[in-house]
């Protein structure tokens, strides 16, 4: 047996195992960027040659996270404004700083930035929206990060689009060139119900669908944007998408904040997928998900971290304890959302959600090799009586010690091995200075 | 000028510079465990003799965190059991657990895994209470943590006190054996107001009054306490610690989530302490407590992990990033416990609620050095535009490289040096493999 690269000693977590712990260390094989053969190292056959072995002993193996929702290039507006009513910090810091700075180089080297504190915290997709999204493409393949990227679209002038006539062009554009690239999904990202019109959201997802592809769109993300669509279109921004027709199982919908089991049930019969992104909706004061009712409606969800301006961090591993505290919380029930369950969401349920499940979300023969390595021989993942739990529960993305995607090592023993780090840092370093020094 | 360490060319997070960034690199020399001079690089004295010099540059340089709320050696319970009822949880899993399985040898072991956990993530004063205290403590002094360490009460048997008639005459031990100790400040933890009798309670304030020493007690954690409570004396829970006549400026109040406004004014005019644990409250599905009343109330507050059994993971910057977006997402409002108010309740605000002000909790001559290092050459801490928000928003536990407590240099590059790691952590998972072995 040959292949590109053997893990070994690792304790697998693979659908097989899900339980209290993941059974004996194990092998993961991956040949052409693909998970050739795995299984218990007594299984492993002899005369294996591998190009390399990473000897995985005294950590986990387990599918790499999922983040649904991310504007990567927004790294620059990381903490640019914080603690500021909701649309005082859009409108007078974030929507100024997007118009004076996002330019092509701009998403480029603060997409790579994104793409390094992803990759160093333990993602290998990320579904991504902004504009300039093909610099954003670029960086992103470089950097070796499996993404769904999605052109955005939005009735205002936009960096890259000044004229909003061109927005469906622009799009189609973009989908155009990265059709059937390994690595890059393209898709359409509709801003919102109330920054595009009517005419506008439709057109989107025509393209969208013409192109088989993921459709975005942020939804009922403050009570408020509800009351004001409640007024313009008597109907809940859910219940207007419905009446629209562009709500199907490739449209995703990000945030989903304030739903009622109306709206609920309207998705669902949609088959429409939604992601929640809790951390950026606690830090905008929007509100807390109704999560548990996605799962009891059947409704398929991801994760998401949301842009560096309004998180600030883009670890999926704070996320997911987040998501699973939340949920909890939110309706003072401790059963709700367990740590399965939202390992799954970070995983095979954002796969789901993206339309990726026959390619990732699971250590399984035949699926992308996108796999990362958590090495549990730190105090505080000691000791281990549940493998969910302690991801969920204690572990963070700073713990992941070696990230692999499509079968390429891209990071190994914390270094990044596809991105000139010190190159990208003094990049960006030097945009926020002149910012920091117009504004 | 002799000094025993100098830090050079960070940049010093002080009272005196708050603002969006924290001015020009600086410097901060220790002698006999005090901060004896700091100041801007230029100047530093010439001729500056030091033992020791830690260059810090491309770093903050800022006051240890203080974690005011642990049972440290509860990580033999990390994970053991989550996403349960509170009841469950507590009376079929802990309780038994900590039956069974809590002694001296645990108590210092698994303290001594927190201890590691905690230098790790940047926290330099921990205020515990437990069983056993005295094995806490042991641990910690070897470890070089500073601790307010509180000596549990409770009427029911529990480890180390089989008989609840000599809690009291335990706890006495404790306050006589560490007095006058230069890292520990040794305190009494009475459990709760519904585990502890009226008069054990007030027999422990009593205790606690003679010795001068803070006095700790778990107040209004659920809903059904209050309930409770409101049934049995007809008060809320504060109204009724006020009726025991326990509530004064050395009373630490834990948890408090469910006060109305005349608990707050209580509290208030008591000159109490009040402990957040946000993270705990989440998991537990507890609620979320009244951050905003605490200080619009102006009454002292400080921020706490809780025990690994309920959160769990002891990084402080994991629970000030979590308290700043809970208190926003409770109330709708975004503005709410902004970056530098959670900084302080995690720094300033916490020493004042232990007691300690004139000793830790800021960068200032004169004071204990306890200070850590924050490395801000990585991706997810570019850029910055202010120190806050990247602390509180965007920084992990992990990016602390270097850990002064009391002049003593417990970390240095991520590396413990007082802590032998390997042997703490396998003694603890040996404990957990029996642990699990007999449930």
């Amino acid at each position: 047996m040959h292949c590109d690269l053997l893990i070994t000693n690792g304790l697998l977590k693979t659908p097989g195992h899900p339980g209290p712990d993941c059974g004996q260390p194990g092998f993961v094989a991956v040949r052409d960027g693909i998970i050739s053969t795995m299984g218990s190292i007594a299984e492993l056959p002899g005369g294996v040659e591998a190009a390399r072995i990473i000897d995985a002993r005294g950590s986990l193996v387990l599918p790499g996270l999922i983040n649904c929702h991310n504007h990567a290039a927004m790294t620059l507006f990381r903490g640019l404004a914080d603690d500021l009513p909701l649309m005082v910090w859009l409108q007078d810091h974030i929507f100024r700083a997007e118009a004076r700075f996002v330019s092509s180089e701009m998403v480029y080297w603060c997409s790579k930035l994104a793409a390094a504190e992803m990759i160093l915290s333990g993602t290998t997709t990320v579904a991504d929206g902004y504009f300039f999204e093909d610099d954003c493409v670029r960086s992103f393949k470089e950097a070796g990060l499996r993404a769904v990227a999605a052109q955005g679209i939005i009735d205002f002038p936009a960096p890259g689009v000044p004229d909003p006539a061109d927005n469906i062009d622009t799009g189609a554009r973009f989908l155009q060139k990265w059709r059937g690239d390994e690595l890059i999904t393209p898709a359409i990202f509709c801003h919102s119900p109330y920054t595009c019109s009517a005419e506008t959201i439709v057109r989107a997802k025509d393209l969208a669908r013409q192109a088989d592809c993921r459709f975005f769109i942020h939804l009922a993300e403050t009570a408020n944007e509800v009351v004001e669509s409640r007024k313009l279109h008597n109907l809940s921004p859910a219940a207007y998408l419905k009446r629209l027709g562009v709500l199907d199982q490739a449209t995703v919908l990000v945030h989903c904040v304030w739903l009622d089991d109306d709206d609920l049930r309207i998705i669902k019969e949609a088959g429409a997928g939604v992601v929640s992104c809790p951390q950026s909706n606690m830090k905008l004061g929007a509100g807390a998900a109704p999560v548990d009712k996605f799962d009891e409606f059947g409704i398929p969800a991801g994760l998401g971290t949301d842009s560096c301006a309004s998180n600030n961090n883009l670890d999926m591993f704070r996320e997911i304890s987040v998501a699973a505290k939340l949920a909890k919380v939110n309706r003072l029930d401790p059963t709700l959302l367990p740590a399965g369950r939202v390992m799954e969401m970070a995983t095979s349920g954002g796969a789901g959600v993206l339309g990726l499940s026959d390619r990732i979300g699971e250590l399984t023969v035949g699926r992308a090799a996108d796999i990362i390595i958590v090495d549990l021989r730190k105090p505080h993942l000691t000791p281990m009586y549940s493998v969910d739990s302690l991801l969920v529960y204690a572990a963070s993305g700073s713990d992941v010690s070696t990230s692999i995607i499509n079968g390429r090592l891209v990071m190994d023993n914390r270094e990044l091995l596809s991105i000139d780090l010190p190159e990208v840092i003094g990049k960006v370093n030097e945009m926020a200075r002149r910012l920091k020094a117009e504004t």
